[in-house]
C-alpha cells in the first residue's frame, strides 16, 4: 500500500506556488502500540498555510523541507493500536497533505460525530472556519441582538459563516466582498442583509448607505483600505475583531495607515486581536451549536473542492487570489 | 457684589491663548428658588477645554462668544433655595470661570464631602483626573497583580494617578515623560518602577528593557510615536487604553501611523477608548477609594496652582506646551 504525499520542496517567498510543492510515493507502515493509521479522503486548504511554508516561525514552526505539506485532513481509521480510536471511525487533525497518516494518536485533533452532516464539515463549518467564525462574533465581537454587524471576505469561509451565525442571533449584517458574484453569493446564498463589491463601489459611502446607525461589530479579515473605511463609521461602543490581515500581504516594516485612536476614543470602541487557538478548550461548544443549525438548515456552506493530490500544489496560490469560491478542499 | 469672569471673547484656531479672553465685571444676583449661589475659589484647567472652545461640538457643546470659559470649578455656597445645598456647603461642577455662580441646583455636580482633604482634590484626584485613571486602569486596562502597566504623560494629573493606583494594585509600573523634571517627579514622587524621558531616550528600547516580559497594561494619554513605540513590545493579551492623543495636534484629516492590526492579532490584544463619562453613575466608587488612599498617604498628588483671575487666560496653553507640574489650577 502506498501513501501518496505532496511534499515541500522549495522554501516560497510569499504565496507558495507549484514550484514549490512535489508528490511523492512513500510505502504505508502499519500502526505500533499507541499509533493510527488513517487513509485521508479529503484535505483542507487554509490561509494560515502560507506562514507554516515560510522558513519563519508564525503560531506554529515553518514545515520542513521535504515533509509532507501540514494541513487540516479527514480520513477513516483503517488500523488503531490507541485505545481512542477503532477501524473505521472518521477522525480530523493535522494529518497533512497526504493519503495514509500513521500518527500518534495524540496527533489526531478529534473523532469526528456529526457523521450524520458531510466530512468535509469538519474541515471547514464545523473545523477552524466555523469556530473562529462562532467565537469571534460571539465572544469577541460580543454581538446581540439588533447590532449591525459587518464583515469583510464576507464570502470567504469565516466571513460567510459570521455573517449566517450574526442574521441567526437577530443582528443586521453587511458583507463586504470583492466582485459581483461574491456579492450576488452573500445576498442570496448567505442571507446578509446587504453588500458591498469592494472593486466596484467606495466602501465608505457604501458603509454610510447601508448602515445608518453606524457599526457596532465588525468583524475584520482584510485590514488595508477596506477596514479603513469601515473605521469611519463606528457606532458608539463599537467592537473591532481582527481575525485577519489579508489585505495586507508585507508586514516587516509595519505599513502605514490611517491612526485609528481617535476613532476608538471617540466611539469608546474597542479593537482586539483574535485567534481561535485561544478557544481549543472551547470548540465543542461552537461544534454543537453549528451543528444544531446545519441540521435545521439554518446554515448554508459552500464548498470548492479541488479533485486530486496535483490539484493541492496551486491551491493556495489560488485561495490568495480570491479565486477559490467557498471553502477550499482538496478531495484525494 | 461683583462676579469676576474671564469669558471667551474671540474663537480660537488650535491652543487658546490670553487674545481669545477677556475680564469682565458683572452683578452677582441672588438665588430665586431652585437656586443656588456659589462663591467659586478654585477653577480647574484641563485639555477637554480647549475642545469646548473651538466652534463645533466635541463630547459637549462649544463654549459660546461672551460667556464665561466653561470649566470645573469649586467654591462655598453664599446662599441656596435648593433643599439639596445650605449655606458653607463646598460644591464642585462645570461652574465656569468666575468668582460668583448663580446656578440651578442641578448644574452643580455634588457637594464636596471630604472636607478633611484639601478641596482642590475635588477638581483632581477626586474629580476628573483620579476617577479617569481609576476606572481606566481598572475597568478599562483591566489590571490586575504582577501586570507591567505602561503610562504616557506620567507625570500628569491623569497619568501620575494611573501610576501609583497600578503601584496600589501590584503592578509593576513605567512611566514616559517629557524631560530630566518630569522623569525624577515619576520615580521620587509617584513611585513608578522606572521611568523613560522620552526627549532623551529612545522609548522602545527604553521599553524593551523596563519591561523584559512586554506590555500587559498601556493607559495612553498621547497617541503619536511614544504609542508607536510602547505597541512593538505588547504581552499577550495586552490591554492598551486610548485616553488621550495629546501627541497628535490635527486630526483632519486623520494622520498616518503604523498599522496596529498584526501586533493586536499576534499578541490577542485589545486597544479601546475609554471616556469617564460613561462612568458617571459609578464615580462614588472611585473617590471612595481613593480619597481612602489619600487619607492613608498612599497617593501623593502634585499641583501647579496659578494666582488670580487673569492667569487663567494662557493656562490653557500651558497645559499643552507641557509647562504644567501636575493638576493644573487657578486660585481665585
Amino acid at each position: 500500500m502506498k501513501n501518496t504525499q505532496i511534499i515541500l520542496a522549495k522554501r516560497p517567498v510569499g504565496v507558495p506556488g507549484p514550484e514549490h510543492f512535489a508528490r511523492r510515493e512513500v510505502d504505508v507502515g502499519s500502526p505500533a502500540e499507541g499509533q493510527v493509521l488513517v487513509r485521508i479522503t479529503h484535505w483542507s486548504v487554509d490561509p494560515a498555510m502560507r506562514g507554516w511554508a515560510n522558513d519563519v516561525p508564525n503560531y506554529a514552526p515553518p514545515v520542513a523541507l521535504g515533509d509532507p505539506m501540514r494541513a487540516f485532513a479527514v480520513g477513516d481509521v483503517l488500523a488503531s493500536k490507541h485505545p481512542a480510536y477503532a477501524e473505521g471511525d472518521v477522525v480530523e487533525g493535522l494529518l497533512g497533505w497526504q493519503t495514509h497518516a500513521l500518527v500518534e494518536g495524540a496527533a489526531i485533533a478529534r473523532k469526528v460525530t456529526e457523521t450524520d452532516l458531510p466530512r468535509t464539515y469538519a474541515l471547514g463549518i464545523l473545523g477552524l472556519n466555523g469556530t473562529t467564525a462562532y467565537f469571534g462574533l460571539t465572544e469577541s465581537c460580543a454581538a446581540k441582538p439588533g447590532d449591525t454587524v459587518v464583515v469583510s471576505s464576507a464570502a470567504g469561509a469565516v466571513g460567510s459563516a459570521v455573517g449566517q451565525i450574526a442574521t441567526i442571533l437577530g443582528c443586521r449584517t453587511v458583507g463586504i466582498a470583492g466582485g459581483a458574484e461574491k456579492k450576488r453569493q452573500c445576498l442570496e446564498e448567505f442571507g446578509f442583509d446587504a453588500a458591498i463589491d469592494y472593486k466596484a463601489e467606495d466602501v465608505a459611502e457604501a458603509i454610510a448607505t447601508h448602515c445608518p446607525d453606524g457599526v457596532d461589530c465588525y468583524f475584520d479579515n482584510t485590514c488595508g483600505p477596506i477596514s479603513d473605511a469601515v473605521m469611519t463609521r463606528l457606532a458608539q461602543g463599537a467592537r473591532i475583531t481582527i481575525c485577519g490581515t489579508a489585505a495586507v500581504t508585507e508586514w516587516d516594516p509595519i505599513p502605514m495607515g490611517p491612526r485609528v485612536h481617535r476613532q476608538l476614543l471617540i466611539a469608546r470602541a474597542r479593537m482586539q486581536g483574535f485567534l481561535i487557538f485561544d478557544y481549543k478548550d472551547r470548540l465543542h461548544e461552537a461544534r454543537a451549536a453549528l451543528a444544531g443549525w446545519l441540521r435545521e438548515g439554518r446554515l448554508t456552506v459552500r464548498e470548492h473542492v479541488l479533485d486530486g493530490p496535483d490539484a493541492a500544489m496551486d491551491a493556495i496560490g489560488m485561495l490568495y487570489r480570491g479565486e477559490n469560491m467557498g471553502k477550499l478542499i482538496v478531495a484525494v
